[in-house]
């Protein structure tokens, strides 16, 4: 367990402010962390010259208001309804390594750096985002409580076109206005940023904007495409990614804003909505970084350019009534996961949201391996952190106890603690250990932190019409998926982890799944079941493993179109599915089955697929 | 003037260290300024695991050996000779802000930060750096000496091929291996990394490795185009950059890696040599950053992806016997500048050095201006960085005494000093100043810092085969320009500066170009004389103002091909140009005058073209 939230109390203010806080009970209420005491001081933004409904910047006075609330903490701040505009030009910079998003320099409208007992109540408000801009940073921050307000960029990092006509390595589509583009004098494809350049207080200097609107063109560069159906808002029976690359050749057609873009791999339907996903994740919605007591309550995420919501070795986060959904006139929401946690401890709980839209999974609840990449003698290595959106990750810490893992395995050689940690770089750390390395270890094994895994809880969402999966379950802490809605392209429900491709730990221990509807998914190709329980082990070394334990999947309902696989079941030790009900639908046509119908099991010991099960409808 | 460097010497060890440093005369002789006496540690690198000629990386043995140097100080360093591999993976890692080259998070393998006298003595040894890395950085250092090595760039950030043929909207061309590239599936030419990835201590990690080569793949795009001649090494007559943009439909042709793009400005001669320009200015040779008593002795600069030395706020800096020159196979040496200073004090000097077939000029010597960007009260102003790839350049400091600008002008107003700075980030300072800002300031106008401008001395060097200029000489110390010679497509000596597009200050006070050669300059498109005195002022101001001052041209040689400019004169008070040769040569056909021959004046008091001048050849 890492050190990072021994201090997060310890001073006298803190430990006052944590007498009134109102804890959560961690198994079923919803929370409400944050205090509402008489030692609050309310901060109303009117009063501090940050005006709604109005075309002006409020990025500067948003952060001076948010520093001086951080500064002496227990503040609650409130906005007054209305819409906000922040730009990025008088926002707060900080370098910045968000996990599975992209690091950098960033500036932020609302930096809670090193924040306590902080509460934003937007009442309604919606913040409105332009250019490159990060709406929320949280780090070494606790009790934080985010609610009521919404957050939207003005110009998508991804953008859409209707398609015209499809023929063979062309596709013609009308992009509509509010997805700036310019075919170049070379015939490349380039979308643009929007011409929302805050007015500036100087004349224009037309050579400069020209050199920073070429930069910031860059922003909205795509690295694939995906065809949505504007009818059903989801992605098309079977339609998958089309990986286009980040360039296009194209060409201008009759009528405004129409164009021919060329490639082998175009194809779709005329009618649909043809995506380009963004090739960065720079700046997404909420990072919430070694914080605790975190609340985001009735937030409305229309748009990240990255992930919604990314947590990473967070302690204690709720987010509830809240919904990730695409604005007016966009097909896609966040332009990745809706939401993501890394190495979080205590409880993740994800409550009564709705996830539409985004373009990958509602969320992926995991830790992360690194790598043994060198061993320089019996107490010390080279440590590298293998996949380049978790470099700058700082999950050793002196002190900490860590798991030993064969890498092509996963099997658990055993533990050891951290004697010293020097960072090479964002890379690279030296590591030396207080026993001496398991003799066993060699480079390409991997270790992992033994910490306080979080109580996962997601209740009562509604997850649907993005891309790819469900949720991924990757969380050796108590796990409890109940009363929810999947509609989903891939797996609903994905159990993985490995240390030769995402280098993302799995292996759950405790899982519940129950009272969920799993309403006709599966229809693309991101998956093998509704239930996908896999994790990445070598063929040599499956026979021997039981990488996942003890999942029990009951009273669910499962509306499938075809005899596809329900459950998956790769390297578990006890699992029962019991009591759900299987109802055939016409949803989508059905498809040639690749394995036996509903059910398959490998390499897992005590699966039970119980006799209480229906099946209704099927011949 | 910055306090900066006020506090270098103040330890006692640097005491004792400066009774012994040999001090260079500030005007004739060359420079010897780190210490050989008593108190040097020697440390042979070969003593240290550091070998050289293998394949082996060297990088982390380096950086661990300069880091213990830089601890103690009073240090030389010896490398046997020999050939030595630096890679990005065991690397320095700083976020590191560099004018007019690309900041970012950089690896370094010499990271002299906070060092003390220290020699590095590479003995003839050639360093070879792999993949995305930066040689050389020095940041508050003092009393540094780098001799007797090389740097070059396995892989250059550019990429060149011959022409085979040229035709209406493409070109055909042969890529040497050298430099890898694809046709990707879209039909677009990218330019790749090479494959001299550190031969893993792991299995190859395949997927990794793939995502990892694609990101390497960005750090080789291009910007635009231009053509050499594979005879005479340099650009040929009148051919000027071609406008590509970063990406170029193309297809694959008969013949081992020969290929056609696509583009309407493609044109060029069958059998030259045509360059791909680098998009970013990542990889700079050597900075020199806020540091003082700074030596380049002997040092070869095969390939730099950006300028080859940037000094930026430096104190005292000397480069001799140098060269900038491609290495084997190649026509560019650095990508961008050869060297390039930015508000330094004390002395530049180069001298002796070979500048050849960098992409941009030998160098440029000026300070920078900001601009104020709002005022708030009455000494209260947001001062704003302009030009991006000055972002982040730190020049306000408390008791600075900054000069006021009107910007159209480039008028002093009059100076105040600076009382406090708040950076809101990288673009935006928050400036209150002593006294009242002149009330005649107004947004858009700028600001510079008046410090001890440096004596610069430029003697003794060849100047030839570049893209665009020889040297921009905007330094308001002393400048003396003897006995080089030029042969540039552009001005070979250009004097400007503005603050409406670079941003750069200039206004000369005290200039003597003399005994130099201009042999054939000018026979392309990068400038209006062979000495081209200019500077950024609006029509509407410039009959009142005299930017440049006292320039004394005498006893230098011009080689002409035709009686084009050899000096145009604008906003000038006191110049001479006295006891020249201008001989007539045959080097270029002649071209069409759109101006009288020879001498053009502007806005200038007080020119005098002496009688004493002699122009040999002409009818």
């Amino acid at each position: 367990m890492s050190c990072r939230f021994t201090n997060v109390f310890s001073t006298s203010d803190s430990i006052r402010i944590l007498a009134v806080v109102l804890f959560f009970s961690l198994v079923f209420s919803s929370s409400v962390y944050a205090l509402q005491g008489a030692d609050v001081e309310v901060l109303y933004t009117k009063e501090h010259g940050i005006v709604p409904n109005t075309k002006q910047d409020s990025t500067r006075a948003v952060v001076e208001l948010i520093e001086k609330a951080v500064r002496s903490g227990n503040k609650k701040i409130v906005f007054a309804p209305g819409t906000y505009h922040f730009y990025p030009e008088m926002a707060h910079e900080a370098y910045t390594f968000i996990s599975n998003n992209d690091e950098g320099l960033k500036r932020v409208v609302f930096p809670l750096f090193g924040a306590n007992n902080i509460e934003i109540d937007g009442q309604g408000a919606d913040f409105v985002f332009h250019g490159g801009i990060n709406p929320f940073i949280l780090q070494d921050s606790a009790n934080i409580t985010l609610r009521n307000f919404s957050i939207d960029f003005y110009r998508a990092f991804h953008s859409e076109g209707k398609i015209l006509a499809v023929g063979d390595g062309y596709m013609d589509l009308h992009i509509p206005e509010i997805f700036p583009f310019r075919i170049n004098a070379a015939g490349i494809l380039e979308f643009l940023a929007a011409d929302d350049i805050r007015p500036s207080k100087i004349e224009k200097n037309i050579k400069l904007e020209r050199r920073l609107t070429t930069k910031k063109a860059e922003e909205y560069a795509f690295k694939r495409m995906l065809e949505y159906d504007p009818e059903t808002r989801a992605t098309p029976y079977m339609a998958g990614d089309l990986h286009s690359g980040h360039w296009l050749s194209a060409k201008k057609l009759e009528g405004h804003r129409n164009i021919r873009i060329f490639h082998p791999v175009l194809k779709g339907t005329v009618g649909n909505i043809m995506t380009f996903s963004s090739k960065y994740r720079r700046f997404p919605g909420f990072v919430v970084s070694d914080s605790s007591e975190v609340l985001l309550d009735n937030i409305t995420i229309y748009h990240a350019g990255g992930m919604g919501v990314l947590g990473q070795r967070c302690h204690n986060f709720t987010m509830q009534n809240s919904k990730v959904t695409p604005s007016e006139g966009r097909i896609i929401s966040a332009t990745a996961d809706a939401t993501h946690f890394n190495n979080c401890t205590g409880k993740v709980a994800l409550i009564n949201n709705l996830f539409e839209n985004q373009q990958d999974d509602a969320t992926n609840i995991h830790g992360i391996y690194a790598m043994f990449y060198e061993l320089l003698d019996e107490h010390t290595a080279y440590i590298k952190t293998m996949h380049p959106q978790q470099w700058g990750f700082d999950f050793i810490d002196v002190g900490d106890e860590m798991e030993l893992v064969h890498g092509k395995s996963l099997r658990t050689y055993g533990t050891n603690t951290i004697q010293s940690v020097t960072r090479i770089n964002k890379e690279i750390n030296l590591v030396r250990f207080d026993k001496p390395i398991d003799s066993r270890i060699k480079p390409g094994d991997s270790i992992s932190e033994i910490r306080d895994y979080p109580f996962v809880h997601i209740k009562g969402n509604t997850i649907r019409r993005n891309r790819a999966r469900g949720m991924l379950l990757n969380c050796r802490g108590k796990t409890i998926v109940e009363d929810n809605y999947f509609h989903v392209p891939g797996a609903a429900l994905l159990f993985e982890g490995d240390a030769v491709n995402w280098y993302e730990q799995g292996g759950v221990t405790d899982v519940t799944i129950r009272n969920n509807v799993f309403d006709n998914s599966l229809f693309s190709v991101w998956g093998k079941a509704i239930i996908d329980v896999d994790a990445g082990i070598e063929k040599a070394f499956q026979a021997e493993v039981r990488y996942n334990k003890n999942i029990l999947i009951e009273n669910n309902t499962f509306n499938v179109f075809d005899e596809r696989l329900i459950l998956d079941i790769f390297s578990v030790e006890n699992l029962r599915f019991t009591n759900n009900t299987i109802n055939k639908t016409t949803a989508f046509p059905e498809r040639e089955l690749t394995t036996e119908p509903f059910f398959r099991v490998k390499h897992s010991d005590n699966v039970i697929i119980a006799d209480d099960n229906k099946f209704v409808g099927f011949d």
